[in-house]
This record gives C-alpha cells, structure tokens and sequence, in this order.
C-alpha cells in the first residue's frame, strides 16, 4: 500500500479505532462490510471512511464493500504493529506497574524489554516475570538492547532530564504519563502525551450538562 | 457565564487543557496573559483561542488579555470542578485499584464514595483507605448514596449487564476503561470510553513515521 506522506494526525488517530471495530466484526465472523455499515457502527460517515482509507490508498470494492479481514490487516501493517517496537519502562510505581501487567504491548505493536526504577526497595523485584532494573543500567541496557519507546511513568519533575537522557540514548518515542506535557526541542522525537484527567474533567462537563437539561444538548459519541 | 446550548464535542474536550496550562500559569505566579501568548503555549491559534472561550460568554479584555486566576477559576466552573459528582468504582483488579490509588478524582470534580468487586477474596480490603464492598452491596449503596458516575474497569462480558444494572441504580454517567464501547440505548446517559491502547498504537505509527523519514512528515503535537 502507498502511504501518503500529508496524512492529517485526526486521520491517523482514527486509525486505532478501525482496528478495534475490525477485530470485533472479524470475531463476529463477518467476511466483508460496506462502508456504510462500516460507518453506522464506527459513528462516522461512508464518505469519511472512504476518505480516511483512501489516504493510504483505499481498500474497498465498488459495490461489494470491504474485505474485513484484508482490511484489518491493512490497518495493522499501516500502524506498524507487524514490526513491534522494542520499548522501556521507566518508573514501576503503581500506575508504571499496572501498565506493565494491565497494557497488552504485543498487540498495539510494542515488545516491553525492560523495566527501571530508581527506588532501592523495587529494584530487582519482578513485574509479570520481568525484573525492575535501576536506573544505573539504564545506559548500558539502551546501548545493548537499542529501544527505540520509552513509557514515562516518573514525576514532572523527573520527566525533562530523564527524557533527554532518554533521547541521548537513542529513543525515538515517549508514551507519557508524567502528568506533563513534553515539549521535546528535537524535531524527529515523537510524544504521546497522555492525561487521564482530561477524560474525566470531559465526563464531569457532560454529566451536568446531561443533568441540566433532558434531552442533552451533547450526546455521548462513540469513539 | 452564559452556557451556550450548542457547545461543540471538540470544544469541550479542550477545555481541560486550558484548565491545566491556566494552573500551570497560576503556579508560575502569572497574572495575566494574552490571548496570543496562550495560544502560543498551548499550539492553538488566539483566534481559536477567543472562539472557545466564547461559546461560554468570552472573558478576555481587549488589550490587556485574559487575567490568570479568573479564566480558570471560570473553566472549573464550567467543567463542573465546583459541584464535584459522587462516583463508584466496580473491579478492583490491577487497572482499578491503580485508578482509584493514582487518580485524583478530587482535583477533577468527584468523590469517590465506593468500591466494588465480585472476588471474594477482595471484598473487605482495603485500598486507599476504602473498604471493597461486594456487588450484592451495589443496589443498597447506590439507593442511600446516590452516586452519578460508575468508574468501569470490569471485563467486556460483564460491561452491558453491570451498565444496565447501574442505569436502573440512578447512574447518568461512565468512565468505562472495560475494552468496550458502550453503546447505551439511554439519550440521557454519558459515556466516556477510555481506550489507552488507541493511543498507544498511535504512536506506534508516529514512531514507525519518524523513522522512515527525517525530518518527520507528522510532527508531535502538543495535547
């Protein structure tokens, strides 16, 4: 498949969502959909999924609709999830554990490699058969094992040296939870910053809104 | 403020940014800012800027900007923060017991009232200081405490049944993290479906981007 190098990042983070929503009709058994159910059930135009597939090249059959198998499998090669990313965990307090145990890396297209903390009581300890190192071995492990993801599961106050750090060692990405937005300088280094928070403060706004009038003035969405 | 009725979902999903970079200025001990220089810090445009802030009655003063303190003041007024909802947790496995450790529902406009769970043998623990009751506890708790958000981290089979059940207990809104879209029949009824993996395969494409081409065609967005 071509992939078109303009491609808008709203179209790429509906991408994960086709995956979902394929996965789900492959489990159902279905062999192929038009893009207008496609649509239906992923709460989004024919006309958006023909233009969001066409972005990289477009998959669907005039009057047939799309292969859901084929599809899915198209959507997991274009999001890289063939060639897994070797990727680090830094910071094993509970969130940085419950990702290690509760995140399937392997199917969103990562291999978790190794595990870093900087606390004496966890270091050596074992998350789901995988052993904390210190953040001493951080630098030789990333010169050996060469990770290209980084999971920051560390303060904000941490997060801009133990990032740089990071970059100087040789990642290209950072899943963040650092309750901080990083503003990474170096124009090739990606960052998914990630704010649970807003996610709820969104709920709290539609919950009273949904509380003040009836019927809602904002409905849920699928997402 | 004036609410404005027809508030657009992306409009929303926004505010809690402005909510985080306005107390982040507020610590900074900023007083004021112009309409430009938040815009510049938060990478949005002043003129998308002023268009948010107006749906709920604009606050800015021409020339001088918007004062620090009160904008966010306003923002937690309008998502809510003021008024904070009653919520109950149900799976206190790993994801669960992490949320309810590590999130601070206070700062985000609820109180967490319950936990629940079907595992015997996590009933009668405790975890943050909160008793785990069991699901039989549900219906009792929710009559006599009236909760309006349930915090989902229960497995995909069990998400419509425990929805249903909490809907007919006076539930208005979700934070479901149960790998399912909930797809409630009810018009009145918020879902917020949490997908961390989304994000994660997302940047398993940036990454996979970034790699192949330098300088990058999808550059990292602040968010």
């Amino acid at each position: 498949m071509a992939k078109n190098e303009n491609v808008s990042i709203s179209v790429i983070r509906r991408l994960p969502r086709y995956y979902r929503f394929l996965s789900e009709l492959m489990r159902q058994g279905r062999d192929h959909i038009s893009s207008r159910e496609l649509a239906n059930v992923m709460g989004l135009t024919a006309s958006q999924i023909r233009q969001d597939l066409n972005c990289f090249g477009g998959f669907g059959q005039q009057g047939y609709g799309y292969r859901v198998e084929s599809l899915f499998q198209e959507v997991a090669r274009i999001l890289g999830l063939d060639q897994p990313l070797s990727a680090v965990l830094i910071g094993t307090g509970n969130l940085g554990r419950t990702l290690a145990l509760h995140i399937d890396f392997e199917t969103k297209g990562f291999r978790l490699t190794g595990l870093f903390d900087n606390n004496p009581a966890v270091i050596g300890t074992h998350i789901g058969g995988m052993k904390v190192m210190g953040m001493d071995e951080l630098e030789s492990f990333c010169r050996r094992e060469k990770p290209s993801v980084a999971v920051l599961c560390i303060p904000k106050e941490a997060a801009v040296m133990v990032s740089e750090l990071l970059i100087s060692l040789g990642i290209r990405g950072f899943w963040n939870f650092s309750h901080y937005d990083l503003a990474i300088e170096h124009e090739d280094i990606v960052v998914e910053n990630v704010h649970m928070g807003d996610s709820l403060m969104t709920l709290s706004y539609l919950v009273h809104d949904s509380m003040e009038s009836a019927p809602v003035s904002v409905k849920g969405k699928k997402e």
